[in-house]
């Protein structure tokens, strides 16, 4: 079994914010795999895609920051940067982070950790909707 | 053909480790494929794994060398700071370096470089055990 | 439908490099695909591949520099020394952007963003012949 979709994320604030629910419930073929996996295209280069921490959003608001301060806005040498201060940066953070994630799926749900969620981080002020191609593939499950 | 297992890693100190080796001996599905994938998410959010050299031990110190000044502990700015000062660290390093690897197979072997190794990064000072969730997709081969 | 080939990249300089129309060129399966992926693994451990902006070469040459400045050359704590002063920063930059990448194919075409292309950081000095193994996978369409 095979499936595609591209997912509209709405705008969101800079930072990191868990999109595991959004993600699960734009994809109902997941609970009909017995096993499988998802891939995940985040189609921008100013934003990225992650796994971590799911409950405390401190852990959200530190990665923001320290993604500030390792990649920083207005560096002298930076040569792109008609596009505004945090264009640079963020093309940065994307390729850190990265775009492309696959994650398992088993009889029917996503098999992260009890504490993983799907990070979407927006690493431009206004960023506005981002697009996520999702494929869906693995084997049906025999009682659905 | 599809097959999936948890594998359970036991723990190991902070630092960077071999487990090429542990990984295929776990999965012997791997030798009845002609041509396929592994894929591999590590469960957690305070732990890694990554893809580097295999053969000398100083490169996985440097490794840890490189991570530990690059995110440091105690950063007067972490919000995230109750689970003791190795922790926030841990996440932003597991991100960095990613916990779901896709590896190609061949034949019935993982199609490493000659120079490649799976590391799993354990971040925190007393980890644990690490769990695995390990999916093997692909083509038979004729003969098995 | 799988199919799975070693793909030969020439030497390059040192730097960020394009290598998206290679890739497509050297995989003509790929307009089989109705629905699937593209995986590939750089099989080295001082080079990357990663995504990101696909138009302007200063992002790349900035790119360069970031990853220059943050992973330096000479560290007087490096123990992997031995293989030149742009070694052991390979390494490390090499486990920062990746070497294993999967990207969705729809309608015969790898669905990217408008503006993500596939980059080869090349992280050494003289790096090389670079090896990647691709790994092509999904549904052939009805009409071919």
């Amino acid at each position: 079994m095979w499936f595609q979709k591209t997912l509209i994320l709405p705008p969101k604030n800079r930072g990191f914010h868990l999109i595991t629910t959004d993600i699960e419930a734009a994809l109902p073929q997941l609970k009909q795999l017995e096993v499988g996996l998802l891939h995940l295209l985040l189609q921008h280069t100013s934003a990225s895609i992650s796994i971590n921490e799911n409950a405390d959003p401190t852990v959200r608001q530190d990665f923001e920051s320290f993604f500030n301060r390792t990649v920083k806005e207005n560096e002298p040498w930076y040569r792109h940067d008609y596009e505004g201060p945090d264009d640079m940066p963020a093309h940065i953070k994307s390729s850190l982070l990265g775009t492309s994630l696959t994650l398992p799926v088993s009889q029917g749900r996503l098999a992260l950790g009890t504490w993983q969620g799907i990070y979407l981080g927006e690493h431009r002020d206004q960023g506005g909707q981002r697009r996520i191609m999702a494929t869906v593939y693995g084997e049906r499950s025999g009682t659905d």
